[in-house]
């Protein structure tokens, strides 16, 4: 079986299509901000991404139907601009060489439509409640740095300390090396919860530089809804089969 | 060394095969259900499937020989049915990507065996005692819904939550993206135990779908024996030789 | 780089040859029995094995050379007998998969080798003090089940319970795949400290098997070795390096 | 995607070039040692290294720009003398194959420049407060170790107990199968923190076995500067996204 396989179901023509990424990670912010962006934009599902470095898992929609855990890419055509192109998913690479396989098959994917331009979207825990959370940046290029910060993007000394772990950091550092020109936006957050307030903040960033305008009414429900599946996700006794392993087997 | 390996034992050919698969899980469900019916049904071995995502072990049998742990296909011959393929094992993959190989693996086998339908079985953890199993469903397909609620198959809407983990839902997930035809059966359990009752839920469906009668009064004695294995699969004091890595080793 | 290198220092022609193998594991009992066999019997070393499945670490002798962690092959010719070939080392493979692949690579080479009959050596954990240890006994043929027997090695009814995990078990599960005749022999220790009488019963029973005469003298004295370099091994602030992940990375 | 990738940025043509390795380890001896060495000689990167097997993460620098973690070499040119390569990173391979493979590419990298000689520098954790650190060696070769001797180097029956873990280690390991002659330089270390005055025991061994002088002034604020960053990685609620598993995922 290949590592990562994708299934177009269309392949559109698009405009120097700009790119945004959206996956779990500290309060969701940045799935709950992709998924939400792609909703109110009636975005287009064109292809599903599975791989052996998600779970090996299907999740069970209300009708009874399953499907496989994957990672979707949408398109949004845009009359008199350029076009759009969103990932979002149920799951980041489960392992670091699955997190680099993936990062590195979806910028092939991209050069191929034709992107030079990333937006990865993603939060910034601060364990501590956050009352005006402020979106803080980081990019492959100085003159993108400069333009980030006309849009009101922070990019403080020393924020992240850590860097940018996951999907979101690699795209823009697998993507540096791929000549893209990539910005991670990240959304000031506890971290305790899926965030809609922090989700906002980053979307009211990105639909300026994008020159978008969308609704935020739906972005509260989206996130109960999202944050129902988590929980549901982690609760112990739910998920059936789970455990063989400490059930049966031996090895840690 | 091949990553999965399959000895066929026999090529029978087989009419309009209909794929049944029980492996380790939750309460052993599925695990249970399926053995009973391979042994009530008189199941003919026909393949073994040894692979390096299992753990590296031998099991003992009684009269001092050692057999690899394993998977194995069996075969049912019905007169005037369609044919049967059950697969059982001693384990599922023990990572992620090995789950996706052995799905994969397993659909690959199935398909050159003229299989299109199946039914995979498990528990569905309920973390407290349950007195009346309900057994519920999920499917590739609307049709198949329907006709599982036709016999009793519950689908209850954000149930289960998690979505279904490990073999008993990849072979959905990856099957429907094959064109098979197929449905996963949950018998509730606490997941304490290993769960004859839930088992003999799941098997009352099981039957009725395939039009197949089967006795249940073996089904208790299994379901000890099944236990007895597990408890000793868990003893810590038993098993020579699998705490090489936490005396000598230094890595996690 | 290859997973698994092997360094000849010597192609000995070899008549008949009958394989020992003894790493790590319970009570290191497997690792002693093979060591002093070795020892006693002046076998030349005629292989060195290396590979990623084992730790990334060099050990330091005493004259502050190092050498890379290691199994290693001797040979030992025997006049009007069966030559012997044995397999001692630092480390079993440190992943199921390796271990895997460590198991079906040397089976190869001992084909090559021309030998056809197994004898693996290891420990059986009882959690308790054993004052007089058995040898319990696994065999890959009925007719070898017998033939232990008669040396007094014990083919008890459900144990071990768990099988036998590790090298020990897979050569004979494996071996069992390529035509080899294989038995593993587990003397009873309790698991708590390098077990030199442990390791004796073992060797009464082997060296009757094989027709050989060693002294047992020196045992005790090669188990405190193994003992304390065991031990330093387990030390934790010891190391070093061996807390990278730890200190500096962020991934579990 | 490749498992590593080198980036050549110049290909220096190198004068029997001496090899220097430090990387993150117990007390962060050899990171520490290597990159002071590095800035005062005014050494050249000539070549970036990243790989699945460090963590998929992005370092943020002060102008908010992003950089992929890699390990990175330099070289010194030297009048009359034999030139250097150096090599610093962020990270070690984070898994037991992932170092192997760093280690054996590192090594193909440096016979391709005509390396023949190695230091790899790393820290020796004593558990305990060290006043005097004192400088314990391990080398390949005889003649290596008496060499060293005369320059104050220990080589202390028995230590490291537990041999040398990581990519200081595997270098000299796996360099002794290529024909490498290769020293390891341990400084004494509480474990506990970065440790500036093992460094300068070190490198104070190392520049007379060079014939370099260099300054150690800076050494302490160095220390200071990497005692920030490692704490900073070390933050729970710091790094966005890499808790995405335990947020998300099932499996452990």
């Amino acid at each position: 079986m290949e590592n990562i396989l994708i299934h177009y179901l269309d392949h559109p023509k698009l405009h120097e299509p700009i790119f945004v990424q959206g996956l779990p990670g500290i309060g969701n912010v940045g799935k709950l901000a992709a998924e939400h962006l792609k909703d109110e934009l009636k975005a287009v599902k064109f292809a599903e991404i599975y791989s052996k470095f998600f779970p090996p898992q299907v999740l069970v929609m209300d009708d009874g139907l399953i499907r496989l855990v994957q990672n979707e890419l949408y398109y949004v055509k845009r009359d008199g601009g350029r076009d759009l192109v969103l990932l979002v998913g149920d799951y980041q690479g489960l392992t670091p060489d699955g997190q680099y396989e993936l990062a590195d098959f979806v910028l092939k994917e991209l050069k191929a439509l034709g992107v030079r331009n990333l937006y990865t979207l993603g939060g910034y825990g601060m364990g501590r409640m956050v009352t005006k959370p402020r979106v803080l940046g980081a990019a492959t290029d100085a003159k993108l740095v400069k333009e980030m910060e006309g849009h009101g993007v922070v990019f403080a000394r020393g924020e992240p300390g850590a860097g940018i772990v996951g999907a979101s950091g690699l795209l823009l550092g697998l993507g540096k090396l791929n000549d893209m020109h990539a910005v991670c936006l990240m959304g000031e957050t506890s971290g305790y919860f899926v965030d809609p307030k922090s989700a906002q903040a980053v979307l009211e960033v990105l639909t300026k530089i994008l020159d978008i305008k969308i609704d935020f009414a739906e972005l509260e429900n989206r996130a109960k809804q999202i944050d129902q599946i988590t929980s549901k996700l982690r609760e112990v006794e739910g998920p059936p089969e789970d455990r063989d392993k400490q059930d049966l087997g031996y090895i840690g």
